[in-house]
């Protein structure tokens, strides 16, 4: 099924907005524009919290009835690194190769450009209304700090009693083609802090003080030691990895006071984000002794595992991307978080994108091919989400 | 036998001067001022080096036959820290209490002005000439890199020809009391750096990383489970600190790809540098494996551990503090390094000073009582040591 709208032509005008986190730069304006032309209500929400910039976001919808389908997405891409590395500028959209080179081109305005035209073809063989809402949930802070982005725009659309049916997110999933994977879920992350507060001194002095890396190295080889469990049916194993050790002291002579470790634990349905908590202050404590502190805190934004369980809504997707590459994708729960973990506590929701194999890199780039394909896939969920006696 | 020349007035002098490490700030003028006034030939001499600021040192000699007694110490001080916290300004050099507040009070401006009051006063009474030389070896970086004083200082004389029998420093060296303790051998210091190069990834897919900071948590457990000796006749036990650890990754989702550790030894008479070096080094290259990658760098000014024998000339040191104080010293080579560690590349060196405790700290200051102690000592030093029929 050949689209009506063009979404390489879409990906590219996206692409033009230098819109790194957290700058606009004129893309969720641009797609502003298009959603309320073709008859979407929309409304740009932009949210503050101190500590982190402002943040604007687009909530969208067509529509006022059930089942209602939402797209969540960002247009917001991370910095280009070394333009002078790029084949072609990062923000010029070139087309080479029957390839679209930009940053964002799989991370993910190459996603939301094949939604937007999927919508609009979907639409216009609709009359112009869906069987039901399609909503576009588009933040511009998924690769910043994700304070002010999805998840306070989903707290103001609750606010608005919006809700929705399901969910599909169009972050990168395929490794090698379109179609070899769907993200059903996400393992959890934790992320924090251990730092061991000892006794400064000289080290000609070790008697009388507390060397708090010797605690801090004791109890981060005793974590490193333990295994957290093997996986399970639906996810990869737990995994703890320690991302930093901060002391900072340049004198030689001198015996520190403090130190401390940064973690991060990657983590399946075995484990909750209390019980890891658990599992790591058990240790924090067991490390005091006399002067010596061990101290535990946590970062912003940690999240528990989730899956959407395979199902109706699943099959689904399955079938369209059968329909439209004849592969059978894998479901999977690997790799880093999104904004899934958010979104997951509205509605359920599966991740179904582009491939990610340039992601975040120079000469980040995806085929126009992939463009073609992918909204043929989006458009083929809508016509079943929607479609006669579509079951969800 | 009371002082001629007041210590008690020339250490308030010399703290006057605000020479924080590397400024001269006026007081090795000053001493050089009061040695040439005194009959001693006078140098300044500045060195320099690349990456390292220049420093003044001073060195004045009286007399050109043998035997040659040289006074060695320093005029810079560590910086007064919170000037708010001080009782007295730290370079007003107040009189209160019976007491001498201010910076370099103890460390070591105080031992350097008892040396000069008892010299001059030796000098007083013997016409004006030693029986022999006496020198003032006095530099200004002490307390900073040590690169650009008392080792090039000593390089610069023995290239005239300048030899030196027997050296005493005047660093504080008395837990307690004046002639509590003298130092006769310091242990060997070893600083460097372990630096790991794994592969950087994200935290979701540690199977395509090798995160740096486990295998250096390893080293610096086998390093610091080993005990590398219990202690010698003079020396206290080896022993490692590691005083750093060092990644600096901000992002809780990037496992790094470097990490380092910074660690010192302090060492006795059953090793050396290079025993040392190789013992670190084995440890490190097990470690290596694959694209793990770990070196090691040695900082500037690692040294041997060294020790002046008790014999003629320690006795000499004894024998004045039990005619002045009344006390047996202890024969200690505890404590952190000195500039001994270069003069003993010269002539056997022995420290003898003040009392420590306020050293480096806000209201460091000195008893005037300990002043006219300390100058009556090295007096009595000066006297046996160039006496009739003194044996050295
Ligand atoms: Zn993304
Ligand atoms: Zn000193």
């Amino acid at each position: 099924m050949k689209s009506l709208h063009d979404p390489v032509a879409l990906a590219r005008d996206l692409i033009r907005f230098p819109s790194v986190t957290p700058q606009e730069a004129g893309a969720l304006a641009f797609l502003a524009g298009r959603l309320q032309a073709a008859g979407f209500s929309v409304h740009r929400e932009t949210f503050s919290e101190a500590g982190t910039p402002d943040v604007e976001n687009l909530y969208a919808r067509i529509g006022d009835s059930g089942p209602h389908l939402v797209f969540a997405g960002h247009t917001d891409v991370v910095p280009p690194g070394d333009e002078a590395a790029w084949t072609h500028r990062p923000f010029e959209a070139a087309l080479a190769n029957d390839q679209v080179y930009g940053r964002g081109a799989v991370d993910m305005k190459g996603a939301i450009a094949s939604f937007v035209a999927a919508v609009l073809d979907h639409l216009s063989e609709n009359g112009g209304k869906p069987r039901g809402s399609i909503s576009f949930l588009i933040t511009g802070d998924e690769e910043g700090p994700g304070v002010n982005g999805t998840k306070k725009l989903l707290e103001w659309a609750k606010a608005r009693s919006e809700t929705f049916d399901h969910c599909v997110l169009g972050e990168p999933t395929n490794p090698e083609k379109v179609g070899d994977m769907i993200k059903i879920g996400r393992r959890g992350s934790l992320s924090g802090t251990l730092t061991v507060s000892g006794k400064q001194g000289h080290v000609a002095y070790p008697h009388l003080a507390d060397n708090p890396i010797r605690y801090l190295v004791r109890i981060m080889s005793e974590m490193m030691a333990e295994t957290l469990d093997l996986g399970t049916e639906h996810f990869d194993a737990s995994n703890l990895e320690f991302t930093s050790v901060d002391v900072g002291n340049r004198a030689t002579n001198v015996i520190p006071g403090e130190a401390s470790a940064r973690f991060n634990i990657r983590f399946n349905d075995r484990h909750t984000l209390k019980s890891l908590k658990e599992w790591i202050e058990t240790r924090a404590t067991q490390a005091a002794r006399g002067d010596v502190v061990c101290r535990v805190d946590y970062a912003q934004g940690n999240s528990e595992s989730f899956i959407t369980q395979p199902g109706e809504f699943v099959n689904i997707i399955i079938d369209a991307i059968r329909d439209v590459t004849g592969r059978a994708p894998a479901l999977s729960t690997s790799g880093g978080t999104s904004d899934a973990r958010f979104i997951k506590n509205y509605c359920p929701v599966i991740e179904f994108g582009l491939v990610g194999q340039t992601m975040h890199q120079v000469d980040e780039r995806v085929p126009t091919a992939d463009l073609i394909t992918l909204t043929a896939v989006y458009r083929r969920i809508l016509d079943r989400y929607f479609g006669d006696g579509a079951e969800r």
